[in-house]
Protein backbone atom coordinates (compact mmCIF):
# COMPACT_ATOMS: atom_id res chain seq x y z
CA UNK A 1 0.00 0.00 0.00
CA UNK A 2 1.18 3.90 -1.05
CA UNK A 3 2.23 5.43 2.22
CA UNK A 4 0.69 8.95 2.78
CA UNK A 5 2.82 11.62 1.62
CA UNK A 6 4.09 14.92 2.82
CA UNK A 7 2.90 17.38 0.33
CA UNK A 8 6.56 19.22 -1.31
CA UNK A 9 7.79 19.36 -4.16
CA UNK A 10 11.30 17.86 -5.87
CA UNK A 11 12.78 20.16 -8.87
CA UNK A 12 15.56 18.21 -10.47
CA UNK A 13 18.16 20.67 -12.46
CA UNK A 14 21.34 20.19 -14.89
CA UNK A 15 21.72 23.70 -16.23
CA UNK A 16 19.91 23.06 -19.33
CA UNK A 17 17.27 24.94 -20.94
CA UNK A 18 14.57 22.24 -20.21
CA UNK A 19 15.64 22.36 -16.48
CA UNK A 20 15.28 25.87 -16.32
CA UNK A 21 11.30 25.70 -17.32
CA UNK A 22 11.18 23.09 -14.62
CA UNK A 23 12.51 25.04 -12.23
CA UNK A 24 10.14 28.28 -13.10
CA UNK A 25 7.43 25.55 -12.69
CA UNK A 26 8.31 24.23 -9.67
CA UNK A 27 8.62 27.50 -7.64
CA UNK A 28 4.64 28.65 -9.41
CA UNK A 29 3.60 25.45 -7.61
CA UNK A 30 5.18 25.69 -4.49
CA UNK A 31 4.00 29.20 -3.75
CA UNK A 32 0.27 28.23 -4.92
CA UNK A 33 0.23 24.94 -3.19
CA UNK A 34 1.98 26.84 -0.35
CA UNK A 35 4.76 23.71 0.28
CA UNK A 36 8.20 23.28 0.56
CA UNK A 37 10.47 23.39 -2.32
CA UNK A 38 13.13 21.12 -2.64
CA UNK A 39 16.17 21.87 -5.68
CA UNK A 40 18.41 18.68 -6.40
CA UNK A 41 21.23 18.23 -8.93
CA UNK A 42 23.00 14.97 -9.41
CA UNK A 43 26.61 14.86 -10.02
CA UNK A 44 26.54 11.79 -13.05
CA UNK A 45 29.67 9.43 -11.97
CA UNK A 46 31.60 7.62 -15.08
CA UNK A 47 34.13 4.82 -13.90
CA UNK A 48 36.35 6.98 -16.01
CA UNK A 49 36.24 10.01 -13.67
CA UNK A 50 39.23 10.67 -11.44
CA UNK A 51 38.93 11.96 -7.95
CA UNK A 52 39.94 15.75 -8.70
CA UNK A 53 37.13 16.00 -11.49
CA UNK A 54 34.55 14.89 -9.40
CA UNK A 55 35.44 16.92 -6.98
CA UNK A 56 35.53 20.17 -9.40
CA UNK A 57 32.24 18.68 -10.38
CA UNK A 58 30.83 18.06 -6.74
CA UNK A 59 31.81 22.04 -6.49
CA UNK A 60 30.05 23.53 -9.95
CA UNK A 61 26.52 21.45 -8.58
CA UNK A 62 26.97 23.06 -5.28
CA UNK A 63 27.51 26.21 -6.97
CA UNK A 64 24.39 25.42 -9.17
CA UNK A 65 22.36 24.60 -6.27
CA UNK A 66 22.99 28.07 -4.24
CA UNK A 67 22.18 29.56 -7.31
CA UNK A 68 18.93 28.35 -7.82
CA UNK A 69 17.72 28.30 -3.92
CA UNK A 70 18.89 32.51 -3.97
CA UNK A 71 16.59 32.90 -7.48
CA UNK A 72 13.87 30.45 -5.28
CA UNK A 73 13.57 32.97 -2.61
CA UNK A 74 13.79 35.65 -5.03
CA UNK A 75 10.82 34.71 -6.66
CA UNK A 76 8.49 34.42 -3.56
CA UNK A 77 9.34 30.61 -2.09
CA UNK A 78 8.75 30.27 1.26
CA UNK A 79 10.90 27.75 1.99
CA UNK A 80 13.83 26.37 -0.10
CA UNK A 81 16.52 23.78 0.67
CA UNK A 82 18.73 21.79 -1.30
CA UNK A 83 20.04 18.54 -2.20
CA UNK A 84 23.11 16.77 -3.83
CA UNK A 85 23.89 13.59 -5.01
CA UNK A 86 26.58 11.42 -7.07
CA UNK A 87 25.65 8.49 -9.70
CA UNK A 88 22.64 7.63 -11.96
CA UNK A 89 20.29 11.07 -12.09
CA UNK A 90 17.23 8.82 -12.58
CA UNK A 91 17.87 6.10 -9.83
CA UNK A 92 19.47 9.39 -7.56
CA UNK A 93 16.03 11.50 -8.09
CA UNK A 94 14.01 8.51 -7.47
CA UNK A 95 15.49 7.70 -4.50
CA UNK A 96 15.37 11.36 -3.03
CA UNK A 97 11.97 11.77 -3.95
CA UNK A 98 10.84 8.45 -1.67
CA UNK A 99 13.30 9.29 0.97
CA UNK A 100 11.87 13.04 1.46
CA UNK A 101 8.40 11.98 0.68
CA UNK A 102 7.65 14.55 -1.90
CA UNK A 103 4.62 14.94 -3.21
CA UNK A 104 5.03 15.92 -6.71
CA UNK A 105 8.74 15.71 -8.65
CA UNK A 106 8.84 18.39 -11.67
CA UNK A 107 11.39 17.76 -14.45
CA UNK A 108 12.21 19.12 -17.61
CA UNK A 109 11.14 17.28 -20.67
CA UNK A 110 14.93 16.60 -21.93
CA UNK A 111 17.88 17.75 -20.26
CA UNK A 112 21.46 17.63 -20.10
CA UNK A 113 21.41 13.88 -19.15
CA UNK A 114 21.74 10.52 -21.67
CA UNK A 115 20.18 10.24 -24.51
CA UNK A 116 16.54 11.58 -26.42
CA UNK A 117 13.81 9.28 -26.84
CA UNK A 118 12.07 11.22 -29.31
CA UNK A 119 10.38 14.27 -27.63
CA UNK A 120 11.38 13.01 -23.62
CA UNK A 121 14.80 12.72 -22.65
CA UNK A 122 15.89 9.07 -21.19
CA UNK A 123 15.87 10.72 -17.79
CA UNK A 124 12.50 11.79 -17.47
CA UNK A 125 11.09 8.96 -18.77
CA UNK A 126 12.70 6.75 -16.25
CA UNK A 127 11.10 9.13 -13.49
CA UNK A 128 7.98 9.15 -15.24
CA UNK A 129 7.77 5.85 -15.77
CA UNK A 130 9.22 4.76 -12.01
CA UNK A 131 8.45 7.50 -9.82
CA UNK A 132 5.73 6.78 -7.17
CA UNK A 133 4.98 10.18 -6.42
CA UNK A 134 2.89 12.80 -9.70
CA UNK A 135 5.49 13.94 -11.90
CA UNK A 136 4.90 17.07 -14.18
CA UNK A 137 6.76 17.13 -17.40
CA UNK A 138 7.76 20.63 -18.52
CA UNK A 139 7.60 20.82 -21.88
CA UNK B 1 9.17 27.73 -32.57
CA UNK B 2 6.74 27.08 -29.71
CA UNK B 3 3.45 28.86 -29.68
CA UNK B 4 2.64 30.99 -26.39
CA UNK B 5 -0.08 29.30 -25.11
CA UNK B 6 -2.78 30.14 -22.78
CA UNK B 7 -3.10 29.30 -18.85
CA UNK B 8 -5.49 26.25 -18.88
CA UNK B 9 -5.72 22.98 -17.44
CA UNK B 10 -7.17 19.74 -19.14
CA UNK B 11 -8.18 16.49 -17.39
CA UNK B 12 -8.75 13.56 -19.22
CA UNK B 13 -11.05 11.28 -17.31
CA UNK B 14 -12.25 7.49 -17.92
CA UNK B 15 -14.29 6.39 -14.68
CA UNK B 16 -11.03 4.68 -13.74
CA UNK B 17 -9.06 5.48 -10.21
CA UNK B 18 -6.28 6.98 -11.43
CA UNK B 19 -8.32 9.39 -13.69
CA UNK B 20 -10.21 10.46 -10.21
CA UNK B 21 -7.03 11.27 -8.68
CA UNK B 22 -5.77 12.87 -11.75
CA UNK B 23 -9.59 14.82 -11.74
CA UNK B 24 -8.87 15.95 -8.18
CA UNK B 25 -5.12 17.03 -8.98
CA UNK B 26 -7.00 18.90 -11.71
CA UNK B 27 -9.31 20.64 -9.79
CA UNK B 28 -7.11 21.84 -7.02
CA UNK B 29 -4.56 23.25 -9.92
CA UNK B 30 -7.03 24.67 -11.57
CA UNK B 31 -7.68 26.52 -8.63
CA UNK B 32 -4.33 27.33 -7.03
CA UNK B 33 -3.43 28.46 -11.08
CA UNK B 34 -6.90 30.44 -11.02
CA UNK B 35 -7.32 28.91 -14.46
CA UNK B 36 -10.37 27.59 -16.38
CA UNK B 37 -10.93 23.63 -16.56
CA UNK B 38 -11.84 21.49 -19.30
CA UNK B 39 -12.50 17.89 -19.08
CA UNK B 40 -12.62 15.81 -21.38
CA UNK B 41 -13.72 12.27 -22.09
CA UNK B 42 -12.48 9.62 -25.42
CA UNK B 43 -15.24 7.16 -26.34
CA UNK B 44 -12.82 4.47 -28.11
CA UNK B 45 -13.97 4.09 -31.67
CA UNK B 46 -13.45 0.03 -32.79
CA UNK B 47 -14.53 -1.17 -36.69
CA UNK B 48 -16.27 -3.62 -34.19
CA UNK B 49 -18.85 -1.24 -32.54
CA UNK B 50 -21.91 -0.91 -34.15
CA UNK B 51 -24.04 2.73 -34.18
CA UNK B 52 -26.52 1.90 -31.64
CA UNK B 53 -23.57 0.60 -29.35
CA UNK B 54 -21.38 3.52 -29.96
CA UNK B 55 -24.91 6.08 -29.53
CA UNK B 56 -24.86 4.23 -26.18
CA UNK B 57 -21.24 4.84 -25.51
CA UNK B 58 -21.71 8.59 -26.18
CA UNK B 59 -24.66 9.06 -23.92
CA UNK B 60 -22.11 7.54 -20.89
CA UNK B 61 -19.47 9.59 -21.68
CA UNK B 62 -21.83 13.01 -21.69
CA UNK B 63 -23.33 11.51 -18.52
CA UNK B 64 -20.13 11.25 -17.02
CA UNK B 65 -18.63 14.76 -18.04
CA UNK B 66 -21.88 16.46 -16.71
CA UNK B 67 -21.13 14.54 -13.06
CA UNK B 68 -17.50 15.50 -13.18
CA UNK B 69 -18.23 19.34 -14.76
CA UNK B 70 -20.69 19.59 -11.34
CA UNK B 71 -18.45 18.25 -9.04
CA UNK B 72 -15.16 20.33 -10.37
CA UNK B 73 -17.67 23.55 -9.62
CA UNK B 74 -18.53 22.22 -6.28
CA UNK B 75 -15.03 21.99 -5.29
CA UNK B 76 -14.75 25.36 -6.14
CA UNK B 77 -13.40 25.43 -10.13
CA UNK B 78 -14.48 28.78 -11.27
CA UNK B 79 -14.71 28.45 -15.03
CA UNK B 80 -15.23 24.52 -15.99
CA UNK B 81 -16.05 23.36 -19.43
CA UNK B 82 -16.33 19.13 -21.11
CA UNK B 83 -15.64 17.88 -24.12
CA UNK B 84 -16.34 14.61 -25.75
CA UNK B 85 -14.58 13.56 -28.89
CA UNK B 86 -14.47 9.83 -30.27
CA UNK B 87 -11.58 8.25 -31.66
CA UNK B 88 -7.99 6.96 -30.53
CA UNK B 89 -7.53 8.19 -26.75
CA UNK B 90 -4.20 9.46 -27.28
CA UNK B 91 -4.36 11.22 -30.78
CA UNK B 92 -8.07 12.66 -29.31
CA UNK B 93 -6.53 13.95 -26.38
CA UNK B 94 -3.32 15.49 -28.11
CA UNK B 95 -5.83 17.23 -30.68
CA UNK B 96 -7.27 18.80 -27.97
CA UNK B 97 -4.85 20.06 -25.96
CA UNK B 98 -3.58 21.71 -29.40
CA UNK B 99 -6.77 23.24 -30.62
CA UNK B 100 -7.56 24.63 -26.54
CA UNK B 101 -3.91 25.97 -26.28
CA UNK B 102 -3.84 23.82 -23.31
CA UNK B 103 -0.47 25.06 -20.55
CA UNK B 104 -1.10 21.70 -18.85
CA UNK B 105 -2.86 18.32 -19.36
CA UNK B 106 -3.46 16.23 -16.46
CA UNK B 107 -3.91 12.28 -16.60
CA UNK B 108 -3.65 9.24 -14.64
CA UNK B 109 -0.53 7.22 -14.69
CA UNK B 110 -2.72 4.52 -16.01
CA UNK B 111 -6.46 4.45 -16.70
CA UNK B 112 -8.95 1.93 -18.59
CA UNK B 113 -7.31 2.71 -21.72
CA UNK B 114 -5.14 0.28 -23.13
CA UNK B 115 -2.23 -2.28 -21.86
CA UNK B 116 -0.18 -1.02 -19.32
CA UNK B 117 3.58 -0.75 -19.56
CA UNK B 118 4.90 -1.37 -16.06
CA UNK B 119 3.76 1.30 -13.72
CA UNK B 120 2.98 3.62 -17.13
CA UNK B 121 -0.22 3.18 -19.02
CA UNK B 122 -0.02 2.98 -22.29
CA UNK B 123 -2.42 6.11 -23.35
CA UNK B 124 -0.27 8.11 -20.67
CA UNK B 125 3.58 6.95 -22.14
CA UNK B 126 1.76 8.61 -25.61
CA UNK B 127 0.86 11.42 -23.96
CA UNK B 128 3.77 12.38 -21.55
CA UNK B 129 6.33 11.46 -24.96
CA UNK B 130 4.55 13.53 -27.65
CA UNK B 131 2.34 16.59 -26.15
CA UNK B 132 3.99 20.03 -26.40
CA UNK B 133 2.35 20.91 -23.14
CA UNK B 134 2.95 20.87 -19.76
CA UNK B 135 2.41 16.86 -18.86
CA UNK B 136 1.44 15.71 -14.87
CA UNK B 137 1.17 12.46 -14.61
CA UNK B 138 -1.17 11.85 -10.96
CA UNK B 139 0.10 8.33 -9.31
Amino acid sequence: MKKKRKSSVLVAIDGSEYSEKAFEYACKLSISKETPLLITNIVEEHATIGYSILKELKNSSKELLIKYETRAESLGVRSVASIQSVGNPAEEILKIANRKKIDTLVIGSRGKYGTSRDMLGGTSYKLVHYSICTVTVVK
